[in-house]
């Protein structure tokens, strides 16, 4: 049947993961390639979830008072040798600026890879007095890291994201802003992308250049990999002290100020895509599906079907995101077309069920049909949005769940991580040389010390040394 | 009085307007200075200003089917040239990116000075058939051009804006889109930016780098200096065939596709700036004041004051963007503070008002007091902002229409010039010969043909030939 086209062109995805994601971002139209290596033409329906994601996080961060600025897309090299880690952290991978016009520039500039140093020389030019902290700012933009390898979404030399970063005159004031962020990702990424995280710390081997702590919020996506979804960052007073912020306290008295900064990227559409997907397409989550309901007219040629369509559309469009495609196509290669984008509900209406004052809900993720009532149509299409959105969540959670394996041993360290992709917990002694080693052995990174600690066992899985923490372990996107 | 110390750190306007204008972006917070040079830190005032016009323009576009996307910031130096006039007009102000990490790159990129290029690649991956046509695209983003002399808001090497890019399968839709947008631009700029616009047509000389047409929509500001707002273009199909764009027609012929661009900038603010702003600083029209109205307590220490200062901020947040100011600086020090941020309405309410049941309105643009009833405070501060607005767009027009002139002869056209800035209206023969002399010798540019055209003399008043066009003459920013 020439209807299922679209889904026919898309890999299977347990023939091959990778090829059904890059198959599935180019055919649900979320990316075109371009000239420009290791980049993506990100396409109206992929921007669209983009700005649902900036939408919702937005809000979150102005209500906890949060203010947005701009900062300059260049930093001079100079600059970006201010903090020794940090520098250390990101010149292997920037693109550098070296001629402005037919110029040669004086001091080469990098195109940011993210903007800690341009704040910190902000901060000091606006920081003087305890009544002038704290700042609380972020920013929208774009950002460049010069990869080898890049993959849609998930690896690209430029990416969109949100960087926050903040200015406080305590430490512990600092330190609560980093976790309130962190559950703001956690909390978002729950109710807005369905998608259960896990929150932690990173060990130091993970951590961000220039942090004194660094926490994630990690995925496990359908394949069983781990996605870290956002980071949060607490820098003590390190910047402060390398760019020379001080400001005068409530004793009057010259201190060094405590930063954090936080941050998620476009990746979260890649974390959209591996964790509800299917061999039919994208799922999308409805809070941030672009198109939340299709009509669909069946036999539409027929007297009175259109209308009838258009008129559910009306209906539904002030609660609902919803579209009506009357064009010429015929229903099954809309079914497929729609499914292929991930659209959460599909609204079939023919000529019998006009006759019966009825149509026909389709949920994409499983299919289920509803019979509804069309007089009900409205409270019936958002009640079947928050079930798919609890569903959703239901099934990634399970998902993680029976990927998630404690191990005691080393043996079945790395017996469990070669026979399949997943979390694996086990406790670790806190030395650098074990955490390389499991890498090694196993070909897994540590994830996350998660805050919800147990104890499975007093003994490194390593080294058999006293364990200080359990940890998630996997393979990482 | 120490109350009035921010306004007296501020340059008057007729002293020396340009020192005015950077004393105010500066003091008003939008702004800072950073080490890189001729770039902007746009500060949370500032941003919030331009996520404001950002909200009302992204709307229109939307309402009008547009839809965003995002390309990538580098254009490879192959694809800037493939159209002539288009890397002539760029190539010489762009920035280069030669290294990615430690390797040089095989070919160097240019950071975007705008994305013609980008656009016309991903139109010929993805447009093939009439049924592909229109596609009406946007983005938003941040473009570099590397400006000798920088100005913040009025010329900075990076700006923030965005850029409209359509194609359309035939000439007339295309035009129709491209007067569309300038159309758009116009109503936008005088409905929520309360400034005049004079909608015209560029001549040749000043038309964007590979356009068959270039409209524009100029404003005049306070000092009688022009400055070009918003600008449409009609690519007629040259990008198409530089590009080697083709779709098949309705007549299953391969034809070339028609384009358009138009954009608009942060310099916005700069014309919010210059159009409304006076000697206290900042005017603010109210659909873009971050802060339309502030409640200032009086005598805030007294009981019941502060309390009452928040219950009308609680009463008119709803409706208003509102913030009422209890910390503990004098009154006459917030006057002059959020005067000098343009804020729109004060509301002031002290002891004696609310034994009146009453507060004051003051006007920012004119001092007008109000003294009001507080059960009817939200349908008047609401009244206050309409009459603000339309009070601004009088003053702003009035200064427009007594700052133009019009000339017939080139002895009176020099004097006028040089006797003071303004808008010239004067007749042109069409030749650049004339446009070229009327600069050289009165220091004038073109601005545009506007579209209501009138004859004040059948002879250009530069070599008195027959004249073509009515045309708009002055220095421009």
């Amino acid at each position: 049947m020439a209807d299922n086209k679209l889904v026919k062109e898309i890999t299977a995805m347990d023939e091959d993961f990778a090829k059904w994601y890059t198959d599935t971002v180019i055919k649900a139209e979320l990316i075109d390639y371009s000239s420009v290596r290791g980049c993506m033409v990100i396409r109206p329906y992929g921007y669209a979830i983009w700005e649902l994601i900036q939408k919702e996080l937005d809000n979150r961060f102005k209500e906890s008072g949060h203010q947005n600025v701009y900062m300059p897309m260049f930093i001079p090299e100079s600059l970006l040798q201010k903090e020794k880690d940090h520098v250390e952290g990101f010149a292997p991978e920037v693109a550098w600026v070296t001629h402005g016009g037919n110029e040669k520039l004086e001091e080469r500039m990098c195109v940011r890879p993210t903007s800690e140093t341009l704040f910190c020389e902000h901060y000091k030019s606006i920081v003087h007095s305890y009544r002038d902290l704290p700042k609380l700012y972020n920013q929208w933009c774009s950002v460049v890291r010069w990869e080898k390898t890049t993959r849609p979404f998930l690896r690209s030399r430029e990416f969109l994201w949100q960087e926050g970063h903040t200015i406080h005159s305590s430490a512990e004031e600092a330190k609560e802003e980093t976790l309130r962020m962190l559950n703001t990702y956690a909390e978002f990424a729950e109710n807005c992308l369905a998608m259960p995280v896990v929150k932690g710390e990173k060990t130091e081997k993970e951590r961000f250049a220039g942090a004194e702590a660094t926490y994630t919020i990690e995925a496990l996506m359908h394949d069983g990999k781990a996605l870290q979804s956002a980071t949060s960052h607490y820098f003590g007073d390190g910047f402060a002290r390398a760019f020379d912020i001080q400001f005068t306290d409530k004793e009057n008295k010259l201190s060094y100020p405590f930063q954090t900064s936080w941050g998620c990227t476009t990746r979260l559409i890649g974390a959209i895509i591996m964790t509800h997907g299917d061999d039919s397409g994208l799922i999308l989550p409805p809070k941030v599906a672009p198109i939340q309901a299709v009509i669909v007219p069946i036999a539409q040629h027929k007297e009175g079907v259109l209308d009838k369509a258009f008129e559910l559309e009306k209906a539904l469009k002030d609660e609902v995101r919803v579209i009506c495609d009357g064009s010429d196509k015929s229903p099954g290669f809309k079914f497929s077309e729609y499914e292929m984008k991930g659209v959460p509900v599909r609204i079939e209406i023919g000529p019998r069920d006009i006759e019966n004052g009825q149509c026909v809900l389709v949920l994409r993720h499983n299919r289920e049909k509803r019979v509804v009532e069309i007089n009900n149509l409205v409270a019936e299409v958002k009640k079947a949005l928050c079930d798919v959105h609890t569903a959703l969540y239901e099934r990634a959670l399970k998902n993680r769940e029976d990927r998630t394996v404690s191990v005691t041993t080393l043996d079945d360290f790395v017996k469990t991580a070669q026979e399949s992709d997943g979390f694996i917990k086990a406790m670790w002694c806190g030395d650098r040389e074990c955490e390389d080693k499991l890498k090694e052995l196993a070909g897994v990174t540590s994830r996350c010390q998660p805050f919800e600690q147990e104890s499975l066992d007093g003994k490194c899985v390593c080294c058999g040394k006293p364990a200080k923490k359990l940890v998630y372990w996997g393979k990482a996107y």
